[in-house]
């Protein structure tokens, strides 16, 4: 397999510049074929590593384009093999032409993840540094950024190799007695253990839980901005978004699908979600939406109930107690009155007074403002509650946090293992099993950086990333 | 303006690879301030010309990316100046802060099209060609490849020039007959300058004329669908784009945008566009649709109308002769009957014999089709029917094709002066007003190449490019 000669458009649709890779011991031949380099008697193969060459890549007689071609030989590449990456411009139809010149001339196009997964089976990067590369590229904030870089440069490797070598050093000490067990021997102070197999659990402990941070950091604070029919649901996101996302119109039930976008909010990602609004409807669209707002409020960490401030309160918070309040569980719940923009100021003042009267022992903890959404009034106020709301524990350079559902289920099973090893202390219960329990332990460690890493495993991990990585 | 040293992103947001242009006298010294090369005793700024530089782009203490920075030395590169492109990771964080820190350093963001506007005004190519290169990065057909690729290599150019130095022997010949204009000489033989008036007018009003193809070429054929509520319209428009563009649903009025893709057929684009359906209705948001669905109409080459052929068809072939017959003029129109799967086969005869009898002197012309967009039967037939009727002249390689507005509009001043010339020799003007109108038509065909062009003219064209370019 690893013998193929891949192809892959790197870079998205629409852009200025497209770039195409090649990687594989015929990369440079196949790039040479199509490929007539500018100026006398230059020919590709025979270019060094690390430079650019300007030419023009035929399809028979018609140019398809003029371009840049880089060259890299093995090792010295992204892959470890011998690369060419063509600088094309953007056109779609262009891309698509070297894509099939190059087919045509022997590549097979690449399979996602497949650039970085030859990288890793030539041991340019572990496992957990290849899924650092995917993260890299789709981070949209400085903590996103921070994490995926940590992990690409080593240092969750890094941690996972301490664990690994203190893991080793102890089931060393209780292979050694199984050895001599006959004498009935202890080399290994069985507190000392016990303080060791503490350790041990403590520090994964930390990364199993360090993995709520980072599922966090990573897709967003969820957060649905729920309510009645033109409450100005649509509204509110298009301004929190700042772009036109939505289609807004006066016409009740306009959104049928469930929008969301991501915004980075004093340097915390929130994921907003506009629903449809809930009234009964015989709509057949809208009740199909309807039932997917409760989905996304299940979903969501913060329930934005978004209350027109001009149109009979009083039902719409009786809406909310009816309706939203059981599904809302424990979640975060900020009432968000709109359009106040057009009340005076007795009615602010009635409004407060009724928002008093209404807070009960089961609303009493919920939060509230009032904004105009149309007029982009309280809209900091609104978003500085959000950055408030949230509870995101400090995160220092050093600490190594788990972004990935792959690391963290491995780690589940490091720690029940290191569990049995603890309970296998305090019961005494003989080596061998102590020794098997830690052995399991390291193996899902191993896991992670993909040292016992079986083909299907890989599979799934490359398969996840884009095509051209 | 020149002076300033410019960096723009020139990839699309979601690609694996970013790539980031710099460009000016400072662009070397600025990248090597944020760029540390990997190894020993490297410096960006001692690096050979086309030669590719592995290393990481630093913020302070905190590293942004590992990065490939490629080197190009003024007058060898696009812009003519000294320039570097960076590869990245194509993370939107850490393209910004890439760009945040370029910009920290020095430079300024560069204009859209500036980098091609700074080739234009170093001499690397004259503005037809600058010109092409924003139609070649949007070219998706071969047909638009073709001519952007053609008017690129300089072929329009050539073209022109071939024009302006026929045009200058005819004016030299006139204006030396000015110099000895009391002795009342006549050098330049009046019917052979008949003869070239009318030559070179015909050679202009050819490139005029090929502009309504170019057109075509460059922005597809427009073609409308248009019919009823609920007779698969947005069905049709996701089998023809091949992909879910459209809400699909069986509730009637459900597609209230105008939504609109291309398509190559064989070879040609078509432009469809979805339509809202044809109904009175009380909604405000789709009496909208309806309207705008009449200016789509207006757009549009070819109306495709759409029948349920299982739903009252005399009435929906009655709704055309009422209100799509007289807005569609001249436009080519074929009758789609869909859903025609559920016909029995005597249905279908039925429905034959009914078509034949409702033809009359209006809609003798209209192609028919039976249908089923659900399940994909017809579909090919229908796309041979489009791609037949279409008009679309055969364009030989060697066929220069005007596709440019600005372009179109110096060409037909150009045009109206030749023809003031042709006029003048029949009505034997003086030779002063002969060489004013010649010179004025040399005036406009230099400004199609830029040479005669003003800093607006310059704006206006750059301005359209994508930044990046």
């Amino acid at each position: 397999m690893n013998q193929d000669t891949i192809c892959a458009i790197a870079t998205a649709q629409g852009g200025t510049i497209g770039l195409i890779r090649v990687s594989g011991s015929g990369a440079i031949n196949i790039a040479g074929n199509l490929f007539v380099p500018a100026g006398n008697n230059k020919n590709l193969k025979n270019q060094k590593p690390y430079t650019l060459t300007f030419g023009r890549i035929f399809s028979g007689e018609e140019m398809i384009d003029e371009v840049l071609v880089s060259l890299f030989r093995s090792p010295h590449s992204y892959t470890g093999e011998d690369s060419v990456e063509i600088t094309c411009h953007g056109s779609p139809y262009i891309m698509q032409q070297i894509m099939q010149l190059l087919i045509a001339n022997g590549c097979r196009v690449a399979r996602p993840g497949e650039y970085t997964q030859r990288a890793f089976l030539n041991g340019k990067m572990d496992l957990s540094q290849a899924e650092a590369v995917a993260d890299l590229i789709a981070s949209s904030s400085a903590s996103m950024h921070h994490l995926a870089m940590t992990q690409m440069r080593g240092g969750f490797s890094k941690e996972l190799n301490n664990l690994r070598v203190r893991l080793l050093n102890f089931t060393s000490l209780i292979e050694l007695e199984l050895d001599f067990s006959e004498d009935d021997v202890e080399f290994a102070d069985r507190n000392e253990l016990c303080l060791l197999a503490d350790e041990i659990e403590s520090i994964i402990s930390r990364l199993v839980h360090s993995f709520s941070t980072g599922n966090v950091i990573k897709n967003g604070i969820p957060v649905a901005i729920v309510g009645k029919t033109n409450v100005g649901k649509s509204t509110l996101l298009n301004v929190l978004l700042n772009e036109e996302k939505a289609i807004v119109s006066p016409v009740h039930g306009t959104t049928r699908d469930v929008i969301e976008d991501t915004v980075n909010l004093g340097g915390v990602i929130f994921r907003f979600m506009d629903t449809a609004g809930i009234r009964e409807t015989g709509d057949e669209v809208e009740n199909l939406g309807v039932e997917r707002t409760f989905q996304k409020m299940d979903q969501a960490e913060i329930i934005l109930w978004m209350v027109d401030a001009t149109n009979n309160v009083r039902k719409q918070l009786e809406e909310f107690s009816n309706k939203i309040l059981l599904r809302s569980g424990k979640k975060q719940v900020i009432w968000v009155f709109n359009k106040t923009d057009r009340l005076s100021d007795s009615q602010k003042e009635e409004l407060t007074s009724l928002l008093a009267a209404y807070k009960n022992k089961d609303t009493n903890g919920i939060d509230s403002i009032f904004i105009s959404a149309k007029q982009r009034i309280g809209i900091e106020l609104l978003q500085q509650k959000l950055v408030n709301s949230t509870y995101l524990p400090a995160v220092t350079p050093n600490d190594v946090i788990v972004t990935n559902v792959r690391h963290y289920e491995a780690l589940t099973h490091a720690w029940d293992s290191i569990r049995r090893v603890r309970e296998g202390l305090q019961t005494h219960v003989s080596g061998d099993f102590l020794s098997q329990d830690i052995r399991e332990c390291m193996f899902h460690l191993g896991d992670i950086v993909g040292e016992v890493t079986n083909e299907m495993v890989l599979e799934n991990v490359f398969g996840k990333f884009c095509i051209g990585k």
